[in-house]
């Protein structure tokens, strides 16, 4: 890993260029010539421009598909602001890696793969790592508690966004779509402390019940956020400050994840909160990281809706999913497929077939 | 076609029965045995439990898939109610069969295949219903106009949900899952008026602009469905009165479609107002109906939501899709495939496998 920090996150950031412009009219042309209401299939069309813009292909290609799902303890978890455990993240990765997750049953039927990250786990997975089914990546044993001081410090900040772009240089090769999802017990705290800085609305506005606490348990963790904050003074201009101070180690890498296939000009299907939250650092470190941004799923974390508030981005899909482990993600990748789909297809349409025919799955 | 009415829809309401309770409890119990918060995958899981509760099966068979589109005309269209000619229907089936709409591309990416049905369209097809592109189950060539006297007899009402059963029948042994589209100018006029009657709610809140009418229009339209109203006074207890006086032949048809899904237990995604106008239709006549409804995608049209507000159901999808074709039934096949997906899946997981793998599509 690159121990010069910021140089290698501008070598990144240079390569990143907004969506092209004129394949996007291209294919706003060739949509605008079917035979329907204008833009009546609204907003696959608008995915299918986008697509377009962001691969510069009018077909744009999207087959090989990865969940990327990023894995990170917070020390916050000791005031107490989750139901669970910092131990169920362990017992959640290792049931993602038998296959036994939501993931992975919604991963397989979207023809994705899904690549479990440890970005700062507190345990190691040692076994996991040795077999291939966890890639190490880990900048620390879990997050400092961000209610007494900074998460991490500004050099980890920058080594976890590296972290997410040395992920995408090396997936980017034999991946057209990438799908963020997140993963560690208390995870939902930085998520609305993020939220709460880089969309200006008050903690008790962004902040919800992750996996589920009471009210009582819910004021505690607004109470924590605020002290968090206070404590921290982040700043809300410099995205790597926000990260290192109220943020985590897998967000960071979902911020250079993101990052990383902008600049390899791949779309990104985030998914609930925390991946949003990494996009918004992103987008804060670089704003141009914007242009390859799908948002897949809207979490019902209130921090979330403020979020795509502010990145103003429609989620595809709304069906409560609560995890944002890349579920949404994969939900979401059936509609890339259709929106890609709808692209050459209508320029290939004209001779007359027979209208029952077979479909070959996506 | 039988021509003794009631019977044959008789025989057909008696043979539909809820869902299974006790598969559903099944499937509910398999669920929460997941590693996951409570109920964490949501409206999938929801998908999930009423997919076994339909087919009474823990492996819901969803594979062969079936998208029917009613296709109508409506002499309601000479007041004046809609942008386009009448003439249009014709142009839009034409482009149907060549496999050049929106429908064709969505459907086939989704593995299913798509059927067009003539319920009452002025044209014939002859040339299409000979070479098998469009199925024959004409009951006139376009209502009449409801503005001045019932939009068809009574007679016809029962034919019209009559031939709609027999699509289902005669479909019903190659296909697992329905989608239910409709295609006909106009028919956004039949479809408020049946939403007024059987929401209870004014013309006004019920309207909406089609296929984009502006604002003169769009005043013209509702007069035009409260003269309707007036003229016709339809019994909202009795949905067979509320087809004949100001619905619509391919409105008729798919009440009867998915009324017939309903009696062969196989799920129904119901794409869309007019679509969902027919399934209210079906719930009049017979409530459990409602228990095979899978509300696709939402559209635009306020008359929708008022009839999904009354059908207490929520849509799967909210894309902002004009057509209702069966456009959003076909992407909303995904979702279901999904859902079936995480039943087996779930029961089978256990050893541990590399977490890497690549899927096989859906």
């Amino acid at each position: 890993m690159p121990n010069n920090g910021l140089s290698f996150l501008d070598a990144t950031f240079r390569a990143i260029y907004p969506q092209d412009f004129a394949v996007r009219q291209q294919a706003e042309a060739r949509l605008n010539r079917l035979t329907m209401p204008h833009w009546a299939l609204g907003d696959l069309m608008d995915l299918a421009v986008d697509l377009a813009g962001m691969t510069r292909s009018m077909q744009p290609e999207v087959s090989r598909k990865k969940v990327v799902v990023m894995v990170g303890d917070h020390g916050v978890t000791t005031e107490g602001v989750s139901h669970y455990p910092a131990e169920v993240t362990t017992e959640m990765v290792r049931n993602f890696v038998r296959g036994g997750a939501g993931i992975n049953a919604l991963a397989r039927r979207a023809g994705a793969e899904v690549c479990v990250v440890d970005a700062g786990a507190r345990d190691d997975f040692a076994d996991l790592v040795r077999e291939g089914s966890v890639i190490a990546k880990k900048i620390g044993r879990g997050t400092a508690n961000m209610a007494h001081g900074p998460a991490m410090t500004r050099t980890h900040a920058v080594m976890a966004v590296e972290a997410g772009i040395e992920i995408a240089n090396r997936l980017a090769p034999e991946t057209d779509v990438f799908g963020a999802g997140a993963l560690g017990i208390g995870n939902t705290t930085p998520g609305a402390a993020i939220a709460a800085v880089l969309t200006g609305k008050k903690v008790a506005e962004v902040t919800g019940r992750g996996t589920g606490i009471d009210d009582d348990r819910l004021r505690h963790k607004i109470e924590v956020i605020e002290q968090a904050l206070a404590v921290n003074k982040p700043d809300a201009k410099d995205g790597l400050d926000v990260l290192a101070k109220v943020g985590g180690f897998e967000i960071g890498a979902l911020a250079g994840l993101i990052i990383g296939a902008a600049a390899k000009r791949k779309p990104v299907l985030v998914d609930g909160f925390i991946a949003t939250a990494g996009a918004m650092i992103a987008c804060t470190l670089e704003p141009f990281v914007r242009d390859y941004l799908i948002c897949a799923h809207r979490s019902a974390e209130p921090g979330h809706s403020a979020l795509l508030a502010k990145l103003q981005k429609k989620s595809l899909l709304d069906l409560n999913l609560r995890p944002g482990e890349g579920t949404g993600a994969a939900l979401a990748m059936h509609l890339v497929d259709a929106a890609a789909g709808i692209l050459p297809y209508f320029r290939e349409a004209g001779p007359v077939q027979k209208i029952v025919f077979t479909g070959t799955g996506s």
